[in-house]
């Protein structure tokens, strides 16, 4: 992305510790074609992401399809955004907080899902993807160089806030993580899901980060598609699919800024059932069975594009 | 793919005499991209396989697109599955058995097809692709290599069985091809034929290579569109057009798994017309006239895929 | 695409001033790939081609999708076939005369269009994209080398008739830029645009370059839509959103060519409105709001590939 700065409109800042910034939506304009780079690069070489378009009766949307085909490590060890990187002091007096993704969260492997997933990586070299609107500091690399065990030259760093071109094309392809990570909240043994396929709407960019965190998350819930190939038995499945997609959440049907209004603002107080594609096709090798659950609401998400 | 066996899922197999297997679904777990190159590698050269989605109803569900422009020589002296290798002695004690696609049936050049085809190829190297679930052997690597005119060294097998992820997408990759098939089969002259693109759901994985033939035939009779571009007089596609689609076999309308029960397991009991994609259209460019036939049937597709 | 002159089923030419062209569909047959690849030559760096699917109802065509995340340089500044590349003699003896798209425009600079673009450049290397039928000849290289301050071996000049392959593809991929050009025209700040994104089918190839003209032209004008980020005062889209599409045109309902003939011939007669996609969204960053004007015209679009 650094080498393309100039067609990807992103800015490659050089830190004094030797650390890499690629700012994709801070001081930079940022652009789509970044943040599908960032969505890729968030899964640490297990998949890809690339344009398609969605269909909502005669409305067609821009958006991303994701193709994971390790999507345990790619998805949950790595996209999965789940590392809270976080200083009292940044350098500059003041607090850094952000949540990072991508392949550096398996070198740092300290997180508790990591305990679940028994993976863990070492390497020279290390990536993480922020959403953020804050660029990282020397001690934000300085940081998170030493938690991964490189050194800070071998550090990039990828942020762009959410609402930014970037952001909403990076956060739309999370939709296989989503679903995968639905079904490890289930008690879905991750390791018989052999593939995963999505596709989700790429929302337009909202004029807030508070408000674009709400049609980005509308648009996985409403506009998300995935579909798993899994090799296990046919109970397994049986057992949670209903309760896969973001339809089976009592949260279900509100748009989700004014869900995180109603708990205050309280992220932790919404449903965690509620955070998943809006619809779930599971094909079972084993048995050869396909399993699905849930549809998609175009007039749901479209409400949320207007909102 | 060997170079990126780790995300593929694949597996690198060095045989004693130097010939190279990929195994992309038998001892391998193989993945849906391993399917699309070996799609790709299958058209020699001569055109690409990519993501998309089809669309029935409201219903999506992921598919490919291929689109081919030298379709002569990368469907039919490639892609076509039509060389038969066959052994009595595998090395081991078995007979060994499997259809050939890729650019090696080109440096054979003796099956019936290639009398019609004028088509031929010397090369160093030589790559085949096989759909089975058994791995080639030592001498089926040596048969391949000298009836292709090249050291086992230089010979590379790919393979996935019919009921595989890589299998599924490889086989609905096909679609182009299917339908070329056809147009030959009707005695349409091939060299009139420009360019072909193709679009075909691509089928979840059955719990037996044959319910995945049923699948994945399925798939390409009521679900594969294919486009055409050609250059002849309008009454050379006047003469066949509505012969083309699978509709016009009197073995339409039965899931393929049903008819090859009805014919006792003989695969070459059942009507060879009914081998085509649903739709076809056909843009002759001398005349800029557009003809089409057939159409999709998703109940049928999804019926194919709940059997 | 000289390097993969094969497979691309074009021919490089080297001229004796040492100027290449590469014919895509003259003496060439072309292809699709050929034509997706001249179109993102086109956009010189600053965007993409890829292949999609175009649905209108039931019906599914092939289509382009073009991604531009510097739409003003990338549309405008290189894209737009504004150079009217004009010889009395093209060193036979006949005048020659084709319109140039392509990163060449900006090295030449002198359309009147790059007054409002402030955009120039200056490099060793030049590349021109022709919409012909007559191949460029070395009087022709010669011109355009000079008139782009390089030597004619540093110059290559991509050609492909209206009726071809990829001609077909090529224009298609001019959805975003037209719609652009469509906002210059009204008055709209380019520099407000951040990135532009569309979709349009591949029209069949017509028996005439005429006759192409008219189906490359109903293509973007009822079945072309475009998505742009912008960054003003909702104001400034308010004021124009309505006049963006084709629909807005006194000109819109008739196809292409029957207006080509009413006008005797003479496309400035032609309401320049016309000129623009059939849908356009507008997504403006700074309020999050999201305009939309237009529809898709699935039944125009096929009167126009079946006239």
């Amino acid at each position: 992305m650094a080498d393309r700065a100039d067609s990807l409109n992103v800015i490659e800042i050089k830190l004094p510790n030797g650390a890499t910034v690629v700012d994709a939506g801070i001081k930079a304009t940022g652009s789509l074609e970044a943040g599908r780079l960032m969505g890729e690069a968030c899964l640490a070489g297990c998949g890809s992401v690339g344009w398609t378009e969605i269909h909502f009766g005669d409305e067609v949307h821009p958006g991303v399809r994701v193709v994971v085909d390790r999507p345990k490590a790619g998805c949950m060890a790595s996209q999965y955004a789940g590392w809270a990187v976080s200083l009292d002091d940044d350098g500059a007096g003041s607090p850094y907080f952000a949540m990072g993704s991508g392949p550096a969260r398996a070198l740092y492997g300290h997180e508790p899902i990591f305990e679940h997933l028994g993976y863990a990586e070492s390497a020279d070299e290390a990536a993480i993807i922020f959403e953020g609107s804050k660029l990282p500091t020397e001690a934000v690399a300085e940081k998170v160089a030493r938690d991964c065990g490189v050194t800070p030259e071998n550090l990039c760093m990828l942020i762009a806030p959410t609402a930014s071109l970037a952001g909403s094309v990076q956060i739309a392809a999370r939709v296989v993580e989503t679903g995968l990570h639905k079904l490890h909240e289930l008690g879905f043994d991750l390791d018989a899901v052999l593939s995963g396929y999505g596709t989700c709407p790429v929302p337009p960019v909202a004029k807030s980060d508070l408000r674009a965190i709400g049609r980005t998350n509308d648009a996985v819930l409403y506009g998300g598609t995935v579909w798993y190939a899994v090799d296990c038995e046919d109970a397994d499945v049986e057992r949670i699919i209903e309760r896969v997609p973001s339809s089976s959440s009592k949260d279900y049907g509100t748009l989700f800024y004014d869900l995180f209004k109603r708990y205050d603002g309280d992220f932790y107080k919404i449903d965690p059932m509620l955070f998943s594609p809006a619809r779930v096709i599971v094909n079972n090798v084993r048995s050869g069975r396909v399993f699905t659950a849930g549809r998609l609401d175009g007039e749901m998400y479209m409400r949320s594009c207007a909102s």
